[in-house]
C-alpha cells in the first residue's frame, strides 16, 4: 500500500508542472486551488454546490477555528470534514498568519507567539507544538508548519531573524507531528530577500517535508515584486514535492505563477468578490450592481456552464444585488468559483498539451491586470 | 382540453379537503402550503434546494416586485418564472396588503390607493386595473384581486366601508382581467364579524372566481379570535372551489385550519425563523443559538430527511450562527421548508386516510401553542 499522501509529477512544460495530490480523501489535479472555508464554511456556499462547480479541495483556518468553536470539539465530533460536511481534501493552515495580521499580535518569541483573541480579547500562546497539535484534532490531509511571516516592508534583520525562527519552528513542528494519514508541509519564508529564501528553502529541505509553501507572497509587495521573486523562489524548492503558494489570488497572479513552477493556490477573491457584486469573467470584471446590467437578459458570461450562468440572467442578479437578497452573492460566489476551477482545468489541458506558453500569453494579454 | 386552471376534489375527511390545483405550470397537491419569494427570490434558498425538500409552488409580492424591478421589466425578461428560474406555479398577491402594512398609505378611495413607496418615497396610485395589469405582466398562475384589509381593530363602519370596497374592486378586477393562463381569485374580507363575511362571500361569489382566499386573518387577532371565525368563514365559499388563508401560518394555525376546510396557505415564518436561528421541530422550537447545542452532534431532528438533518449536526449549525455564517440561516429555512413539506404531505395522507381528526388532535397535543 502506498502512504496515504504524496504527489505524482505527470507533465512539465517548461517549468510549469501538471500532477496528482493523493490524499487521505481521495486525489485532486494540480495546479490546484483551494476555495476558502474560514470558519469550516464557504461562505454563502453549500458542500453540495462546491462539487457540482467542480472545486476538489478546500482550505479552512486554523486560527479561526482554535478559537471558535474550538478544535477538540471538532476532534469529538469526528474531525473537520464531517463538522463541516465536506468528503474530499482539506488543508487547514497554521494559524501564523492571522496571529500576525487579525489577532492583537502581543509577543513573538522563539517559544511562541502571544496574542489576543479578536473574538473575546482573551491572551492566548501559540506555540509550533500547539499548532501542529489543533490542526492534528481538526484532521486536515494537510497541515501547514507555524512560521514567522513578517510585513513585506520589514528590515533586513528582522526578516532574517523571522526567517531563523520559521526553521527552528519547522524543525519543532516535524517533531511534534504524529499523524500518518495528513501531511505536514514546510513554509519558506524570506520576502523578496533570495538568499534568505535560499538560506530557508535549503534547511527545510533537509527535514524533508512531503510538500513545502512559499509563504510572504502576497502581502502588500507590488505584483512585479510577487512575480520577480516567484521564479527563482520555487526554483529552490524540491522537484518533486507539491508547491503551494499561500494566499494567492487573482486569475492573472495564479497564471503567472503556474509558470514559475506552482502547483497549488488559494485564495479568497472568488467569494468574497461575489459578495461584493463583483463577477470574474474571461472579458474582465464585471460589477452586477451597475446599472448597465438593468435589463440585460444574458448571462454574466455566455460560455460558463456554471448554474448562475446556466439559470440566471444579469439583470435577475443587478436585481437581487439592490433588493438586498442573500441570493445574490450566494450566485455570485458560485459563479466565480466555477470560474477558478475552470481556469485551473484549462490551466491543466494547456500543459498537458505543451501549449501553456500560449496559454499564459493569451491570457495575460486579454485581461491585463483587471482580473 | 380541459382549462389552464381547475380544482380537482379528491377527498372530504369531515371538514377537511384534499385536492389538485392545476395550473399552467403543473399540477399541484392542496392542502398545500407556498414559499414566500417576497423579492422573486427565496431569502437564502435556491429553486434547486427548494424543489430537492418538495416544495411545490411559490408565492410572491406584487408590491415589491411592482416598485423593483418593475412588472414591465420581468414581463419583458419572459415573466417572473423565467426571471427566478422556478419551473412551478406561482401566485402573487395583490399588492393592497403591503400598501396598508408596508407603504405610507396616503389615501384610499373607490377610485384607488394611493401610497408612498417604502424605497423612494414616491407617490404611487394602486387601482384594481393597475394590480391586475402587473400581475398579467408577471404572470403568475394565479393572482389576486384588489381589497381592501382593514387593521383588525377597524369599527363597524371601517369594516363595511372596506368590506363594500372590496367587493367593487373584485368586479373591476374581473373585468380587467385578460390572460386565459392565469386564474384570478376572490378576496373575501369582513374582519371577525360573520355577516359581513357572508356579505362578501355572497357578493363574490356571483361574480364566480376559480378560487377564493380569507384576507384579513392574521393580521393581529388573537388565535382563539381566528379560529373562532375561520370555520364559519371557510363555509360561507364556494364548496367546489379552492380555498386560500392568506398569510397564515404557523403549523398549529394550519392544522386547525385545514380542520376548517382551508386548502391553501402562505407564510414567511419557515424563512424568517429560518434566518432568526429557530428551527421548526415536531419537539417543539429549536432555538440554535442556545448554549446546550455547543456539543450536540445530533440533527435538528432525527426522523428528517433534509439536507440539513442529514449532513449536519446541531453543534455545527450552532457554531455557524456564533460565526455569522450565511450558511447557518441557509440551513435552518431549509430545514424548517423541508419540516413544513413534510407537516402538509402528512396532513394530506392523514386527509386521504380519513384519521385527519385524529392527526389534527395528536399534532396540537403534542406543540401546544409552541410552533
Amino acid at each position: 500500500m502506498s502512504a496515504p499522501f504524496h504527489f505524482e509529477l505527470l507533465d512539465c512544460d517548461g517549468t510549469a508542472r501538471r500532477g496528482r495530490l493523493h490524499t487521505a480523501h481521495g486525489t485532486v489535479e494540480t495546479p490546484l486551488f483551494m476555495v476558502v472555508g474560514t470558519q469550516a464554511a464557504v461562505k454563502g456556499l453549500t458542500p453540495d454546490q462546491l462539487e457540482t462547480v467542480g472545486v476538489s479541495m478546500l482550505l479552512s483556518n486554523t486560527y479561526h477555528l482554535a478559537l471558535r468553536p474550538g478544535a477538540e470539539l471538532i476532534a469529538e465530533l469526528g474531525g473537520l470534514h464531517r463538522f463541516m460536511n465536506w468528503r474530499r481534501p482539506i488543508l487547514t493552515d497554521s494559524g501564523g498568519f492571522q496571529v500576525y495580521s487579525l489577532a492583537g499580535n502581543l509577543k513573538i518569541s522563539d517559544h511562541a507567539a502571544v496574542f489576543r483573541s479578536h473574538i473575546d480579547g482573551s491572551v492566548l500562546e501559540l506555540t509550533p507544538e500547539r499548532a501542529v497539535r489543533i490542526q492534528e484534532d481538526l484532521g486536515a490531509d494537510i497541515a501547514m508548519c507555524l512560521d514567522e511571516c513578517p510585513p513585506h516592508d520589514a528590515d533586513a534583520d528582522a526578516l532574517r531573524r523571522a526567517v531563523e525562527r520559521t526553521i527552528h519552528w519547522a524543525d519543532r513542528c516535524r517533531a511534534a507531528h504524529r499523524r500518518a494519514d495528513q501531511a505536514l508541509f514546510g513554509i519558506v519564508q524570506g520576502g523578496t530577500d533570495l538568499e534568505l529564501r535560499g538560506r530557508c528553502a535549503e534547511a527545510l529541505t533537509a527535514l524533508d517535508f512531503p510538500g513545502y509553501a512559499l509563504g510572504g507572497f502576497s502581502v502588500g509587495e507590488t505584483p512585479q515584486q510577487m512575480v520577480a521573486a516567484l521564479g527563482p523562489s520555487a526554483a529552490l524548492l524540491p522537484w518533486h514535492k507539491p508547491r503551494y503558494l499561500m494566499g494567492v489570488g487573482r486569475p492573472s497572479d495564479i497564471v503567472r505563477a503556474v509558470a514559475s513552477g506552482i502547483d497549488m493556490f488559494d485564495c479568497v477573491l472568488p467569494t468574497r468578490n461575489g459578495r461584493n457584486a463583483m463577477a470574474f469573467t474571461a472579458d474582465g470584471p464585471v460589477k452586477i450592481r451597475n446599472a448597465c446590467h438593468k435589463r440585460d437578459a444574458a448571462p454574466l458570461e455566455s460560455n460558463c456552464s456554471c448554474p448562475t450562468c446556466r439559470h440566471y440572467s444579469r439583470a435577475y442578479l443587478h436585481h437581487l444585488f439592490l433588493a438586498n437578497e442573500m441570493l445574490g452573492p450566494t450566485l455570485l460566489s458560485w459563479h466565480n468559483v466555477a470560474f477558478y476551477s475552470r481556469l485551473l482545468a484549462e490551466i491543466r489541458r494547456a500543459i498537458a498539451e505543451k501549449r501553456f506558453d500560449e496559454f499564459c500569453r493569451v491570457s495575460l494579454a486579454r485581461w491585463g491586470e483587471r482580473i
